[in-house]
């Protein structure tokens, strides 16, 4: 993916990139379940890439993490226990434990060497390894999700990458039907759900198959700059969702340390424009 | 900016780039006043760049033209004369004379050849060039808002590129002085204010001088797929502005062509992640 120009491009379907230029090449390996890259960049700080898709980096990272924690963290009737799915890079655990609310975060990743290697190159993103309601476990989310024995979960989130490699699975309805098992009655299930813009089709087909689990969904937008064209969808979900009953006291008390998230943006990233409006079952 | 591979590549910067991959070349030549390339792209159509900046294509324009004309003229008092400076390609005189009320729309483009080009190769985004309310002239934006002798204009829109080129000037305390002086007492001046993320230093700058010269302004955002990192900003701004002050009707006879605007969508994208209220005055 880098050229001999040292420019990284994460090309989507042969047809858009989205490039970075390259200050230096930090780490290069192919784990267990995927090509893993880390870089400085000159537009991003240091950079995180899997199997060619950029993932997440230290300048634009807030976008995401924020956007994918606390509109979930910030509606669930209850928020003490809180499975995150995915999430090697720390960010999203990190925003979860910003609640003092949560008592334990079970944290499920596949692949250890992910990390391992945030661990020692994205610092300033996961900065939450040590809390001790955090338990990390590497493994499969779908199989601890579908066939574990598990105490019921308030909040899930999901922080998984593109539907291929090893997030396939995160995308299915086995995987979701496992959520709502493990979902409180009263849960909310949080999601990343891609671009609405650049993959219309799994956007709808996310919209579409979660009712078939959840009573009621509701995406969300925002922008996430590493991610192409911007233009992102997250959705949260669940038997009881009320995704505009906020509790304040939770938002005050993040408030603070949020750059992207705050009660004004949690009323207002709901909006849909109409064409991604249709895209809804 | 096309590479062997058939890439046209807009490079910010040297440190971050959005490529489309080329389909067809279809028309690059060098203007009086700039470098204009029409191509198709797989990702995004029929494509238009000036001086190597992506400015406009078939698929995602209605994210620009809609949210740079509408937010001003649903909440204007007046909308009978409007002033468009730029837009060559006519997607903003077009969303500008779907509304019924607009008896005047003066456009001012510098460059002759983007609308003649723009005319030829892309009759999808310009489709009211035979309005006969629309008064085009080719010609500088700057020199009509300084000083030629001109009546009042109910909204004055700035359609302008990146503050390279041609289009500098109207990134400067001049121009903002002569809209000010063109404007009605009431008006509304609606401007593209850059990227937030990508070009913090330009937005900062828009929003520090526009208070000099309009007692209220505002800005807003949206997503603009081709703009490179995707989020994209606007401001609003006037002697008397209320941007939330409504103007339902206008909305309802606009909304059937609308693809990204709605009421909804106004009365979220006034709202700032936190990042970016950080950076008004």
């Amino acid at each position: 993916m880098s050229d001999a120009d040292n420019w990284y491009d994460e090309v989507f379907e042969g047809r858009i990139r989205l490039g970075l230029k390259v200050s230096q090449m930090l780490h290069t390996e192919r784990s267990e379940f995927q090509q893993i890259d880390v870089f400085d960049s000159e537009a991003m700080g240091r950079t995180l890439a899997l199997d060619g898709v950029l993932q997440t980096s230290e300048v634009d990272e807030r976008f995401y993490h924020e956007m994918l924690v606390h509109p979930a963290l910030c509606t669930a009737p209850s928020i003490r226990r809180v499975l995150v799915i995915g999430g090697g890079d720390g960010g999203t655990a990190r925003e979860v434990l910003r609640h003092r609310e949560v008592e334990y975060c079970r944290m499920v990743e596949i692949d250890r060497r992910v990390v391992e290697l945030s661990r020692q190159y994205l610092p300033t993103i996961g900065t939450a390894w040590d809390d001790p309601r955090l338990d990390l476990v590497f493994g499969d989310g779908v199989a601890h999700v579908t066939s574990e024995d598990v105490e019921p979960y308030d909040v899930v989130i999901l922080d998984g990458s593109d539907p291929v490699g090893p997030s396939l699975g995160l995308f299915g309805r086995d995987f979701y039907a496992g959520v709502a098992r493990v979902l409180a009655p009263n849960g909310v299930f949080a999601l990343q759900s891609e671009s609405p813009f650049l993959m219309e089709r799994t956007f709808t087909a996310i919209q579409a198959a979660l009712p078939e689990f959840f009573p009621r969904s509701a995406p969300y937008l925002g922008w996430v700059p590493l991610y192409g064209t911007g233009m992102w969808s997250w959705t949260l979900a669940g038997p009881t969702l009320d995704h505009q009953n906020l509790h304040e006291s939770r938002i005050e008390a993040i408030a603070d340390g949020c750059r992207v998230y705050s009660a004004e943006i949690h009323r207002a990233c709901f909006a849909l424009p109409p064409l991604v409006r249709a895209m809804l079952p």
